[in-house]
């Protein structure tokens, strides 16, 4: 279950998912990126082609559904057409991408940017760790890496871009609702906060005499939590943090921890971030410590389509569901899309929120609730 | 700077400072567990013997005091007792201590718990990185490890121990005095304190889903802290702190941390860790996590001995200085050979309370105090 950009593993999840894509009656390439593109042609040649998929490529020791089950709805929602003999107006195009993880070369969505027509061709000279670069894995994965710039479908008129992906998280699961609309991914900023004071001896230095990191580093992460709880939708994390030099009997010098933040509207998130470096600044300053604050990224929230997300909220309601909209805290490749297209989002309910791991799982019964979601999505967009 | 035991660098102090010792008219020798030993008889045979001195090893890197200035002090005595022709009724054993920071073996004070006769002999298996024996180590060192039994004093007539150290703390500094009078060895805790909660992706659980472990962690870190302050004499540490998995973009499901705390008085000690336990115990509770409490040392404190420590402390007086009476927090030989004799320390003034680096350092004048203060102490001791 690991599965990098242009593997052998990736090779095997192409052909496999191709057969089922040829199967379903759509012409299959692997395009110059890696992407495999299922092609379901229209009635109408002017009424343009809807994009649909999610990434093949996969974390190590992945769950089964993160990104596939994206890919294999679409597919199954064109065997379903095909069954009941309806003809969309518009061409669909199923694309399984290529990267989204990041796993080999440490860049996510090459496989979307490449289709977004937004992949620095420069990109390509990146090695991996064993000193392959990006196109000379293409090359050897049997795609045409100098090809790149043509797998962009900048020039193809487009209807959007809907993405079926497991939710990665608790909400649905918590709300008892199978699935929800995405009403926007989040934002995300990181840095790396350090408190510098003065270590001492742990014996030796009475507790008024201290410069103790690790209780500066302390006040901080409850800072984080209580300024996260106190915002809707808000998000923050300390993921990691460490007290220097790190012996039992030494009082910590410095402390070092990693911050992550995240909210479906820069504004709030731009406050939350500000009012933190403040409040750590006060912290530092109130024991008679240095703060600083390394900012590691800052990367926008991404809208979706209001009306391809309508229509998937009323396909759910047509279904007689709970209408549940949530924010994708997650990246996908509909934030690479984005900049090509509208995009809109389903999530399916899974277990516990547990994703990225072998015991990532997800109901049967759900993911034929995606079906049919996505089945009536394309056929309303039809009308 | 680094003084492993009975290391080449040992060997050379040993035969510097003997070379001291000879000069003040001391008979010099290496006793069996590589410890130096200077003898000044007294006049009366039937008045015993005093102790004193520190350790002459070091850890790595180490100041230039931690140790040796107790030695040189007691030498220094010797010295002007002789340069004034006064005798002295009980004889002076002047020792240098061959191991107290355990840096070669990881076993403190090698040295003088073979003068208290309180050495396993087993202990000379014991093995250092290079896979040579405590006893190989000896023998190599001209020492002779099968006659270790007999470096015992316990058949000695004795008065009691006395030792000068630096502070290796910032209060004498703090209270603007060159030495202090240890009132008593601080008793030490230490524990590892595990808290598990589950783990989560930054941007999918949602702040009221989350069993944050590094938010639980950071307010035992405060509570540690809240605690000791509350305390007079409780120092409380937490030196080693981390997050699991520990990456930037995973609610941490685990967080670990090293405890310490000492005090002077055992059953303060006790009551401050029964208090943090139960109060991690609620922490957990409240957030829904496991704590796991594993207790790694649990030292009783060492009482010095009133006479002696009195008589230092009326040596301070007369020389009209302020009497500052301090715990120690850290260990010393004193610690080892309490259970031979009556034990009493004198600390010394060090800048920024620094200790264990080369910047450790005193002021001449302070340990021109300390002589005055050791001188009188002697001289009080025969009248």
């Amino acid at each position: 279950m690991t599965r990098p950009f242009a593997s052998g593993a990736m090779a095997r999840a192409n052909a496999l998912v191709g057969r089922w894509m040829t199967e379903a009656g759509m012409a299959v390439r692997v395009d110059a990126a890696g992407n495999l593109v299922g092609h379901l042609p229209g009635t109408d040649p002017d009424a343009g082609t809807l994009l649909m998929g999610s990434h093949l490529d996969s974390v190590r020791d992945a769950g089964p559904f993160d990104g596939p089950l994206g890919v294999l709805v679409a597919v199954a929602c064109v065997e379903r057409l095909r069954a009941e003999d309806v003809g969309l107006p518009f061409a669909l195009d199923v694309l399984g991408f290529s990267d989204e993880e990041g796993l080999r070369f440490g860049t996510a969505y090459l496989g979307s940017r490449a289709i977004a027509g937004t992949l620095d061709a420069a990109l390509l000279e990146q090695a991996d760790d064993d000193g392959v670069t990006i196109g000379e894995a293409l090359a050897a994965f049997g795609a045409e890496p100098s090809a790149i710039a043509g797998a962009s479908r900048r020039e193809t008129r487009l209807l959007g871009y809907v993405e079926v992906h497991i939710e990665q998280g608790p909400v649905l699961e918590q709300r008892g609702a199978a699935v929800g609309v995405v009403s926007a991914i989040a934002g995300a900023t990181r840095a790396e906060v350090r408190l510098t004071g003065r270590a001492g001896h742990a014996g030796t230095v009475p507790m008024d005499l201290r410069r103790d990191a690790a209780c500066a580093l302390a006040e901080f992460v409850l800072a984080v939590e209580s300024t996260a709880r106190a915002e809707p939708g808000l998000v923050a994390t300390v993921g990691r943090l460490a007290a220097l030099p790190g012996a039992p009997n030494v009082v910590p010098g410095a402390a070092v921890a990693s911050l992550d933040v995240r909210h479906a509207e820069d504004h709030v998130r731009a406050t939350a971030v500000g009012a933190l470096r403040d409040r750590a600044g006060a912290i530092a300053a109130a024991r008679g410590l240095r703060l600083t604050w390394e900012a590691r990224l800052d990367q926008p929230a991404v809208a979706v389509d209001a009306r391809l997300s309508d229509l998937l909220a009323g396909a759910v309601a047509e279904l007689g569901l709970p209408e549940v909209r949530l924010s994708s805290g997650a990246g996908h490749d509909a934030v690479a899309l984005a900049d090509l297209t509208g995009v809109a989002m389903l999530f399916v309910r899974c277990a516990g929120g547990v994703s990225h791991h072998p015991d990532e799982s997800v109901e049967a019964a759900d993911v034929a609730v995606a079906l049919d979601v996505i089945d009536r999505f394309v056929r309303r967009l039809a009308r």
